[in-house]
């Protein structure tokens, strides 16, 4: 169990060109020491105390395996865990309709996927409100735009004006039709998942698919220690098709683990371990991410806290859990608890995400939109989210040596006191010096007051106006799309037929 | 010339319990060969470029330690720069009126300082408007009751309602009378240096501010090589009286330095290689600190931009050169372009504040208040970015693997699904173990409305009118108080005379 072990696989390279790679430096919060410790207790718990997984068929496959099953518990050796999580490669591609926007999931890349989830939408415009297909597509479509967002993501928000039973197929084809990045699959139950793949084998075809993911999905543990039913069946459905899965205990910490962080961290890391040794069982070489979703309470209200010391602590430690099995990582995100776009959802955003920037993360989901605690994706939010992401991509390039960057002529030739506008080096190398914020405000303050003294918000909510007004769909062959839409009427009518 | 050296000197031991205190590892941009790329190109630059000291006192004292001078221009061989770096402490004690405020500049340790410099304050109500002596006071006095800002700072604004001539007499009083934390020298000439010295020898006791410096003062260096004559007085007079300075290069790279990052790096180098070996050549074993204060210009308008990702780079890298010197380093802060306190200036705050906790920087000057380019001193803003000083005091003390924080009872013992409130081992360990923010809003978004939909600003903006309501003076001697109101008189009468 050592991340020296070479277990690629797919058809990606380290440095791809259109992705975020760090050429700068992982940051590591663990001593060797550490990781041992929470390796091994965690073994511990997976050998005497156990984990629940509430599918019958799960336990079938568990118990086939080696596992011991007693009642709806399974408990693993820790040469069954090694021995099955040899078989999780190391890093993969994902691949998308244009396979210019293939995503290498390892290695010094990470992705940048939006906001997963929230029932609401929010706007300076509208408000707070519950969100539909129409805001679901919008979200599709600003993803899309961003070159900094590599990721359409999954469930970006919940449409809730469609029938809960086939929203996940408007979703889907949302994806497709709006976008040409890769996407997430529908994990909310067997048939959802069934159905995912069945439309990516329809884009891709089913060999394709086979060799290289055309879908990664997020599988939640419940914790503490149990797998619910819905999640087994799509993690066992995307794992017998060979479609990416990311495994991650979804943590308060106080709540669904003990106070501490080291004891969060092994609980964590023993519910982990379990559902990728599980994907293993199912079909060895699957392709898999250990996930990482921790935060704490607020331990006065019980309300959830985002952006917190101890949950950034908690990432990098994971991290180098993940390493130390070689697996991809996931975690982070621009995380907050503040219910508007103001200064505190900006402080606690950059408090998360800049860790997962540092740290060995490999997949950030919700690097753009999040806030309330997850309850709302924020428009402004959205595209103020994605100015930060750009200056991370251009963080991690780190610091240029060669000669011509060194600049000896001009350090040489202007004066004490002179300046450098418009020396020979400025001009041979001004145009990708710096990063520029296209709606951050760097204006003189009577400039500004003179131009209506716009806050951040303001401006955003301008620039995603521009944006959904400019935007224009990628092409999609007709007869894709017709197919695609004769499928999704076919299972509209069987599970209208179904109820 | 490498940080193996122990030259540290003062009562300071490591961890001296109410600093801030780094437990986790530094995080490190730079590989050995991008160090010494910028060391050497910079001794090439001092030895055959020079930088510029508009003092002749100062070019007096060049000449005789063996630089070579020529109109004005000094020029430094490696072997000078090396003997005179070596008598720079490693790391010194900055005392206070209180004792228990005394700060260890360097180690594991780093200060959080107030901002410095803005000409201007702003508040809710307020609005921006010039800034007065009792603004000035008003900061000392939140500084004072933040147990995450550890220094009073120097000129925290400037108090424009009071002459120029004088004004550094009345904030030095304000920094004794409302904190009893340590605070910085006045630097704009001559006098006002020696008025900083004599005040703080009329705290200590002459022999004692020779022992330990009572004074912390910055010297901006006027880059591109050069040293302005007020710059140097001031720290020709705190060298000879071995109060500790602070030499920054300080930088608009696109405008005083090249557009590339490594050509700064090496310009900042020699600039601030210069300044620390000049203070050295004053009087050896002088407290110094090697200063960075560079970030780039938006070269499509000309204007400073703060919390770039280049700025992030060069602070980090900056670090690792102050280290291989073996000489405390100041940079970072919460630095926001931004006019108000809105989500841009919390995104900027922590772009540049949370690679400062993580790298080698033992001095945070402007670590609350900083808003619209240091132009403006934001009430609000302070508090705020107190709350996250607060953060990084419990993210720097890294996680605890003792066999209580390992909690194996609580995860033997709550079932799957169960929760960990009101476990023993919660019960023992929930009072310390999560991070609380004071002003952040934590509630569900129906009690956030009945309460009025408070953003954080407004939030902020209630809380420092607590701070300032409950504020109580610490005691200030009698007699001393006395000692320096006549001084200050005879100070103001002298000055007013010499007009």
């Amino acid at each position: 169990m050592n991340d020296s072990k070479d277990k690629s696989q797919g058809c990606g390279q380290e440095d791809t060109g259109h992705q975020f790679t760090r050429q700068i430096p992982i940051y590591e919060i663990l001593q060797p020491e550490g990781i041992e410790i929470i390796h091994e207790k965690s073994l511990e718990v997976l050998e005497e105390v156990g984990v629940d997984f509430y599918l019958e068929e799960a336990r079938e496959i568990l118990s086939r395996n080696g596992a011991k099953v007693e009642g709806e518990t399974a408990y693993f050796t820790p040469d069954l865990v090694e021995e099955h999580l040899s078989h999780a490669p190391s890093q993969f591609t994902q691949i998308a309709r244009n396979p210019e926007n293939n995503l290498l999931i390892g290695g010094k890349n990470a992705v940048f996927a939006p906001v997963y989830g929230p029932p609401f939408v929010q706007d300076l415009e509208g408000g707070r409100r519950e969100a539909t297909l129409e805001d679901f597509q919008n979200f599709v479509k600003l993803a899309y735009l961003s070159p900094y967002i590599h990721h359409s993501g999954g469930t970006i928000v919940e449409p809730t004006d469609e029938p809960s039973e086939t929203r996940h197929l408007d979703m889907l084809y949302s994806h497709i039709k709006y976008s040409d990045k890769p996407f997430m699959g529908a994990v909310m139950a067997h048939d959802h998942a069934e159905d995912s793949v069945r439309m990516v084998e329809i884009v891709h075809g089913k060999e394709a698919v086979r060799e290289n993911p055309a879908l990664i999905s997020l599988i939640n543990i419940s914790s503490p220690r149990r797998l619910d039913d819905r999640m087994l069946e799509a993690l066992t459905v995307y794992a017998k098709a060979r479609q990416a899965v990311i495994i991650t205990p979804f943590i308060m910490a106080g709540a669904m683990s003990p106070v501490s962080l080291a004891g969060t961290l092994i609980q964590q890391n023993a519910e982990a371990l379990a559902g990728l040794v599980y994907a293993q069982m199912v079909n060895p070489g699957t392709p898999v991410v250990y996930g990482s979703f921790m935060t704490n309470i607020d331990l006065k209200s019980g309300a959830p806290v985002f952006g917190s010391p101890e949950s950034q602590m908690a990432l990098l430690a994971s991290a180098q859990m993940a390493k130390k099995y070689g697996i991809p990582f996931r975690s982070g995100g621009m995380f907050a608890s503040s219910k508007v776009t103001d200064a505190q959802a900006a402080y606690e955003s950059v408090m998360t995400m800049l860790p997962a920037v540092l740290g060995r993360v490999h997949f950030i989901l919700h690097a753009a939109g999040w806030l309330e605690n997850g309850m709302t994706a924020g428009y402004e939010k959205f595209v103020l989210d994605c100015e930060l992401l750009g200056m991370y991509h251009k963080l991690t390039k780190g610091i240029d040596f060669s000669k011509e960057a060194l600049a000896m002529d001009s350090l040489r030739d202007v004066e004490p006191g002179g300046h450098h506008l418009g020396t020979p080096h400025t001009m041979r190398n001004f145009a990708n010096a710096f990063f520029r914020s296209e709606i951050f405000d760097y204006k003189d303050i009577d400039q500004w007051v003179d131009d209506g003294s716009v806050t951040a918000a303001e401006s955003a909510a301008d620039k995603v106006k521009n944006l959904l007004a400019e935007y224009e769909a990628p092409v999609l062959d007709p007869e894709l799309d017709q197919e695609l839409q004769e499928f999704i009427a076919q299972r509209k009518e069987e599970i209208k037929a179904e109820d």
